[in-house]
């Protein structure tokens, strides 16, 4: 049995696996692949009108809304948010709580004036800036609501007068939270909601098309939405994957339902981080993340020997990011309560043996 | 049975929709899923690097070259090659062959000066332009090897001093070009080479870094190169598909082993067109693509019976582009000769009705 705690791509509910490949091999008994149907066909629109569909219903979106799913991961929306939303003359407000901001704030510097108007660099990251100023006049202000690297989410998000410009990658659907308080919500769909190779967008029509640049066709917001998400050839099979989670979510119970899960797999493994000897988290308490646990050996030595001892129980994915270091369990959506106790078990096995 | 001749998405081998399939299922028995896995561990690596080095050993690539597999479809290309190349006081060469290279045109136009060098446009794009004059200054010379909507392609290649570009999306690896005459090569993997949702670019490092515009990350073909085409979350299963396609194109004896037998299914399928009273070719005969076959019927009012009957008789996606009307079948690399057949047997049958 393998425990995938996988930070992205990250595990998938194993219906949504074997419905996936199911349709690979022969699609709504179409005798054809859903790699090989036409994306303006009737096998295909209806997935992606189900898909937009389906994901505002779960996050409650205001009719402003509109559904994306774009090409291009993530890193694609840090340009093009700015692309439309910043005028090379404004300025638009970042807090930088990590990696992810980082690269967000370096795009956008392209399109106009950034200001950066809180960081938690000093600290590695390690917790969420709060207290802060945001200019009134501000294009927008971006946040990254989870910060997968360094273990840290926001659960206060900010008010604000201009609009909230949102990177959801590693938290979407994790929580109820309101979603209409933002104006642009962005997420690569390969940690809460889908396969790799798309991304989710939730922007309002109402705050687009304010600016004056010239923006070109695949990075404009308003032709996607004007083609309803299928401007050009879109990525087929990831998107069909989303519909599955997003089906599966809602059988769930919805977002609230998960959050409940969610908070459960969290307290059951930040407890014994916080109780077992051996470890100690690295994110500030108050800002931990529930989809990504990020803590180190309070004995370095021991790390390579642990993660020897989890990979033989099966635990998959727990190494913690390349920049720094420990070990990052990532307990997004799919991942099942069963999964977080062996990790749970594990470490209190492992500190037993070394006691 | 059916036999599936769409634009693109299109037919895939059928060994290769299995083995995708099982990939979804269980990838290479490691108990988890090629949509769960991580892109930077060692199940994906070797895919992407593999991927890359097929790809340029079937191109037959010189040093120069880089193949990157990036997101964003062929649309993407139409704005990232002009970010790439057009500094904003040069001037690019484009020839004017259709929808897509129309589509290129109107990006480029917004990061420097483009000249459309020729057109087809006056004859409905049914003829590729000859004789005209490539400017000694270009920054480079756009061509789109192969008119998907209007059936045309390009047989002989112009020589040309700027560095030569090419959307190749309808037609890569389907016969035995020199690649190396070329610049940049760009195509969507749906029709080809695999799965909606990557792209496949092939460029030299030598004509990259010549301008002087700041390049958004993703969009900047050297941070691609430095980062071995994993800059950020790729789409991993649709690079997985083009994996297993590039793998099947091989065992099939390579690019010019699949041109005997893409020249031998279109010879079938244009003489039949050429033979049979109802049918009429659109291209001129000398422009014709091998990729795909357009063709309208000499009494209109028959081609509803047409496609009601070729539907009945298991065609599927031979319906002309929605901007042209008429019919088009695709015959690319993995369509077989069975298939080609099969479609010319059904207009043999449909004539001999209506006789």
């Amino acid at each position: 049995m393998i425990h995938n705690f996988n930070a992205g791509p990250s595990h998938l509910p194993a219906a949504v696996v074997e419905e996936a490949a199911e349709a690979i091999r022969d699609f709504q008994h179409s005798g054809l692949s859903l790699l090989e149907i036409s994306h303006r066909g009737p096998y295909f629109l209806p997935v992606i009108e189900e898909a937009r569909e389906l994901a505002r219903e779960l996050m409650g979106l205001e009719e402003d809304f509109e559904v994306l799913f774009l090409h291009g991961g993530g890193r694609t929306q840090f340009m093009q948010t700015a692309m439309n939303l910043l005028d090379s003359d404004r300025e638009a407000a970042y807090v930088d709580t990590g990696t992810w901001a980082s690269k967000a704030i370096e795009e956008a510097r392209l399109f106009g004036n950034v200001r950066v108007i809180a960081s938690s660099a000093d600290k590695q990251y390690s917790y969420i800036p709060k207290g802060f100023a945001i200019p009134e006049q501000a294009a927008y202000l971006h946040l990254t609501t989870n910060n997968t690297i360094y273990g840290t989410q926001w659960h206060d998000i900010p008010d604000c007068a201009a609009p909230l410009v949102a990177d959801m990658s590693s938290d979407i659907l994790s929580r109820a939270i309101d979603f209409n308080r933002f104006g642009l919500i962005y997420a690569g769909a390969q940690k809460n909601i889908g396969a790799a190779g798309v991304t989710l967008v939730a922007v309002r029509k109402s705050i687009l098309g304010k600016i004056h640049r010239a923006i070109p066709s695949m990075m404009d917001y308003r032709i996607h939405i004007k083609n309803e998400s299928i401007y050009n050839t879109p990525p087929v099979f990831a998107i069909y994957t989303c519909l599955l989670v997003l089906r599966w979510l809602k059988a769930q119970g919805g977002v609230s339902a998960v959050e409940k899960v969610n908070t459960r797999k969290a307290t059951l493994l930040y407890r014994e981080i916080d109780e077992n000897p051996l470890f100690q988290g690295t994110a500030a308490v108050e800002d931990r993340s529930q989809m990504n646990v990020c803590f180190v050996m309070n004995d370095k030595v021991l790390e390579k020997e642990f993660a020897e001892f989890c990979a033989k129980e099966g635990m998959y994915g727990i190494k913690g990011h390349r920049s720094v270091g420990g070990f990052r369990v990532s307990l997004y959506n799919a991942v099942t309560e069963e999964s977080t106790q062996a990790m749970v078990d594990a470490m209190k096995h492992f500190a037993g043996v070394k006691a």
